[in-house]
């Protein structure tokens, strides 16, 4: 199929500079777990994206010195010769795919706690950063100031060696253009402190200095045009898109080939919206006033999944280039599924910030909800749209539960050819707890991954629905398929039983304790005055205490954790959550667990302090603990002799079924089985390479 | 010099199983940040300690398949023969000296997360984690049992094939047999569930399985006997060491060669006591219950830094081994020191729990505040007592400050054999800041910082003290040293200026606006109501609430952060402290900013939900930023002229003087530029061997 005219604009050549971007789309740089250290990850998961059709492929931010090092955050690094061979791999694998390969340079400055480098920081004004602890810098000297520049430039020429194309000098979050810009981090009294001028001549130096060294890469700057009201942003500590943001742009535009334009801070949620709060392209009312003063291309960001939208912005003078994090992990096939018009394959971002919740720990690999290979180009070998044949493609399997991972599990078995696959559920429809889900409050978008995978299996002839079909063991055993799959799910416990021990609920009337479940699913109504106790985690028990309130009631939602359920930190949902409970009335109990309930009163104890208080309440909620529905796996493991009487080769556990976990964690358990279904035993997940000190090193020790 | 009879007992050998123990100092697991992906780190960190006399050295906690994967947390592995070749490095880096090699197998059953993995966890029952959010697992069925068992076995055998002597099969924290033990984790209703027998069923037959195919490794146990009270440890859930604990012991100590018996949860505060809340040996209570019932070789640990305690602890009957974690950490040499009758050379562990508060971040290599080579042996090549005489060694240093920097860069100059170093502090005293600060409640054996360094610099007969007296440039300028090194410190700024912008205080009385230095140092008084303002991110806000607390105020403490000051979670001080700042009556008012104060009240803002209040107060004390004192160098460095006319060749920066930090920071600054002293430009820090993968990796990518 070819691509529909009106998406012509979007495959348009640009120049940047002395490079052609091939088409419009432009991954932005962002974060993987691959840093400098696995470089056949890095490699691999860019050019993977290449390979989809970005025009533009970037690393995550790229730190030029050992004082400008973050771990336990994971960045890249262009330290040295090691790290340009170790991203000169990168580069090579964005341009086998035609793909301009790029990379974000930047110094920390007093943002970083130079933990694995302990090399003490130098920054602008003695200001330690405003939300990792234990950070400071030296307020340099202009010797020290001349160095850090001479320093920039080595890191671009290290970049430009490395082979990347786009040198982006990142300005924004936390870096030397931002603290010698923002008013309050810069209180320097000399030539680099005061007036606009001053606060940008750092900037302008070293874009001078680099220009004078590299003409055959594009350099650009990726710059936060508005650091935003507090308590979201900066406030007057910052830059406003209407004043010293734009003027950045008019006063630096002649110096690059490029502007990467976003938004906000180090509390980055505001850029890197969850769809819980924001809408796709929703930085446009700010970013749109780089492009109004810039006579360069101009990229910008927005969770861009639609290619309607994505024109739109395009033919508005938005911008010039589609930039991309998150739908660019969901989909590195974006581009291509355009270009082929196969906009129904797009596998859309839902927008959850899962991918973002790695990094937020630091260490652990990228994850995606919607696409499981994210991250497993390298380490699994897969990838994001092709499957090998199954060696044991002709036998039949059988998928119990049409839930996120059943779905993934039969869609990516029938890519394998296997000859006919049922995937069945009790239900009407598919989705399994998604169903309800994604009706709680700003969780649309997640619904997503059930209609993907719905249009997917509808083209696959070798799978069949069956709805609304309940199987016993003996059903199976009776069903005539090879192999079975159970994804039958999880269901929130209402018993009492947390993970801080057992709720006495002896008195508490019959329908006064709920489960998420009894609320969304079954349509159980809460009382007047209800309590959530969250000792989940993650965002069960916020938004059942939004739900909640939003249908009258008066909540008072308690936790074990210091604010919210502690994953929604890394989700970069937290704040407004919170705030959004707070606006609803819902009073919050943080740090405290509930050791019962009577119906009327819920005794409570501080975790640290040992404090005794009473919640007062009608209805308690639980968002406390999943347990699987896996009794028909459990009945029929114990039954081998059935299980081969029926001719049934393999019985499979998967999705939270197996353990309750995200639902980025069931669909690649889904994915996962359906890739090793031939291997030798499915059940257990075969090695994947974990990329180790080299032998040299070794021999040193 | 030889050790004194009275420490024999310390130095006797010990049967251990198959394997001879050459003394009783035994280096029990603990964390560095190495695990198996830093194999050069991790055998260059346990061979120094084995070179330094401890007579077993252990892994950190090693776990022993995909699905017990703690990242981001940094464990050994024995997951594959790759791990098996990577640790076998430590173990010829043991060996080498004649100690056993030990290892810590676990598996984490539903306490991981598997982030790194993505392999979902099998458990006891299927109850998450109770401190890692996402965490689950499946309940094992009976066969999954089976091959959870048979894995064990596997991970012994691999443990054994790395060359690992001892193999301890971890019993604490989250792992196989206390999931099984603890009654509330275990709701199991099979022969694995219910009674004690059935509740250590597991354990036993793992070691049975083991012992039937390994019999020339020592094989032991470690095991939490006590797990406290709530709300520091599981109360009823757990179990004690008049209990359960004991009977554990009893119960298996036909199976094992040796115990290795410590107390506490996963909220391991209790276990690696702060200083500031534990004396030496805290355990013995009840580890001692333990050995009163066993027959085999004991070890209990308790921050033991001194020969005549740990002399009492085995000849009291309460143990045979000394285990330290801590202790060999701040000197690996600790054994040999007693040995060799140098116990003024013994740097003594100050509890500040620097190093754990690395692991606690997941990444970062381990860091110690009185042992600035921790973690630097491989990277850096640095050995913890010896130092190369330097190249320039026929030169005068002058050190102008006799803080924990100075002290530590005139003692290693003087060890690299600079021909004259002068140490020139304006105070009497030796000790910087740390003179007022180990007079904050409970950090009083954070004065061994400055004491080891006292001891040390009076031994070194080319080093002269100066104190008394201020330095001026031009004073430095006429000093005749060719070498001039600032380490003049920082001090707690006054003035409003905070990380998070500057607080009007228009209208503060003098002296309402207080700095902790000016209550420590300079005797002011704080009012009845007094506001402790703390935006710094570590101990001082909360200590100087409790100081002035303890003197009668009521005190207001406010902070952006959570609860307290978050790096206090890493380093296990923030339970306690919250509690006995509670105590003390104060009021804990965590997530808001001030904006000003007027002498009697302070305007805040809740930094999430913007709900502003106020504080009201008498007085408010700053603990919120500090500034670099260095004026001196700041005018020096100006003027390169009137250097070289002194015939100064180097000026350098060291210490909270260049960026206000840790005191282990500041420690390990002045070692790098005395290590370094003779490099090209020592200003620079020396580029470090990061560990990184294979070149075959790469190729693949």
């Amino acid at each position: 199929m070819a691509r529909d005219p009106k998406y012509d604009v979007l495959f348009e050549p640009i120049r940047i500079g002395p490079k052609t971007l091939r088409n419009r789309f432009w991954q932005v740089p962002h974060c993987n777990g691959a840093g400098s250290e696995k470089p056949g990850m890095q490699a691999t998961f860019r050019g993977t994206k290449a390979e989809g059709g970005w025009g533009a492929v970037f690393t995550e931010m790229c730190t030029i010195t050992a004082d400008g090092d973050v771990m336990p955050l994971v960045s890249a690094k262009l330290w040295d010769d090691d790290d340009v061979r170790a991203l000169g791999a990168m580069c090579d694998a964005v341009h086998a795919h035609g793909s301009l390969a790029g990379v974000e340079l930047l110094h920390t400055g007093g943002a970083a706690a130079n933990q694995e480098s302990r090399t003490p920081a130098r920054g602008v004004s003695q200001v330690p950063n405003d939300i990792i602890p234990m950070t400071s810098c030296r307020a340099m000297s202009r010797a020290e100031i001349r160095q850090m520049r001479r320093e920039h430039v080595e890191g671009f020429l290290r970049a430009r060696r490395a082979g990347f194309d786009l040198l982006t000098f990142f300005a924004g979050l936390g870096n030397m253009p931002v603290y010698f810009l923002y008013p309050f981090y810069n209180q320097r009294t000399d030539e680099y402190g005061g007036s606009f001028e001053n606060r940008i001549r750092f900037t302008r130096e070293v874009l001078e200095e680099v220009r004078g060294v590299i003409d055959d890469c594009a350099i650009g700057i990726r710059f936060s045009i508005d650091t935003l009201d507090e308590p979201f942003g900066l406030g007057a500590c910052g830059v406003r898109h209407d004043g010293e943001g734009r003027d950045f742009i008019e006063a630096l535009d002649d110096l690059v080939d490029y502007w990467d334009l976003n938004i906000g801070t180090l509390n980055w949620g505001e850029d890197a919206g969850p769809s819980r709060f924001f809408e796709s392209n929703h930085e446009a009312p700010y970013t749109r006033s780089g492009k109004a003063v810039s006579q360069k291309p101009c990229v910008n960001v927005g969770r861009f999944t639609d290619p309607d939208v994505m024109v739109a912005a395009i033919t508005s003078g938005q911008c010039d280039i589609i930039g991309a994090a998150r739908p660019s992990i969901a989909d590195p096939f974006l581009p291509r599924k355009i270009e082929e018009g196969r906009i129904d394959d797009i596998r859309e971002c839902i927008g959850c910030n899962m991918c973002v919740s790695k990094w937020e720990q630091g260490g652990p690999p990228i994850v995606c909800t919607q696409n499981p290979t994210s991250g497993e180009e390298f380490r699994r070998g897969w990838h994001p749209e092709r499957v090998p044949e199954a060696a044991n493609a002709d036998n039949d399997v059988l998928v119990v539960g049409a839930g996120p991972a059943g779905m993934e599990c039969a869609m990516t078995l029938a890519r394998r050819g296997m000859r006919r696959i049922h995937l069945v559920d009790a239900d009407r429809e598919m989705g399994g707890h998604l169903q309800w889900l994604t009706r709680l409050p700003g969780l649309g978008q997640w619904r997503r991954v059930v209609t993907y995978r719905q249009t997917q299996l509808a083209k696959l002839a070798n799978v069949t629905f069956v709805p609304g079909t309940t199987l016993s063991a003996a059903d199976v055993l009776d069903y005539g398929a090879e192999y079975v799959v159970i994804a039958t799910g999880s269901q929130w416990l209402g018993d009492g039983t947390t993970n801080l021990g057992r709720l006495d609920l002896q008195g508490a009337p019959d329908g006064s304790v709920l489960t998420p479940e009894d609320i969304m699913a079954r349509g159980a109504t809460a009382g007047e005055r209800v309590l959530v106790y969250d000792t989940d985690g993650y965002f069960m028990g916020a938004s059942i205490a939004e739900k909640v309130a939003m249908g009258g009631s008066a909540v008072t939602y308690v936790a074990p954790s210091d604010t919210l359920a502690p994953y929604m930190r890394y989700t970069l949902e937290e704040q407004r959550q919170y705030q959004r409970l707070v606006e609803l009335g819902v009073e919050i109990v943080p740090q405290t667990v509930i050791q019962g309930f009577d119906g009327r009163r819920a005794p409570a104890v501080h975790i640290w302090s040992g404090a005794e208080s009473v919640v007062e309440a009608d209805t308690l909620v639980l968002a406390c603990l999943r347990t699987s529905a896996c009794a028909i796996y459990d009945e029929l493991a114990e039954r081998p002799g059935d299980l081969d009487g029926a001719g049934i080769h393999g019985l499979f556990l998967i999705g939270d079924a197996h353990t309750p976990s995200t639902i980025a964690q069931a669909v690649f358990g889904g994915h996962r089985l359906a890739r090793e279904i031939d291997s030798e035993d499915p059940s257990v997940p075969l090695p994947f390479i974990r990329e180790r000190p080299a032998v040299q090193e070794l021999a040193r020790a």
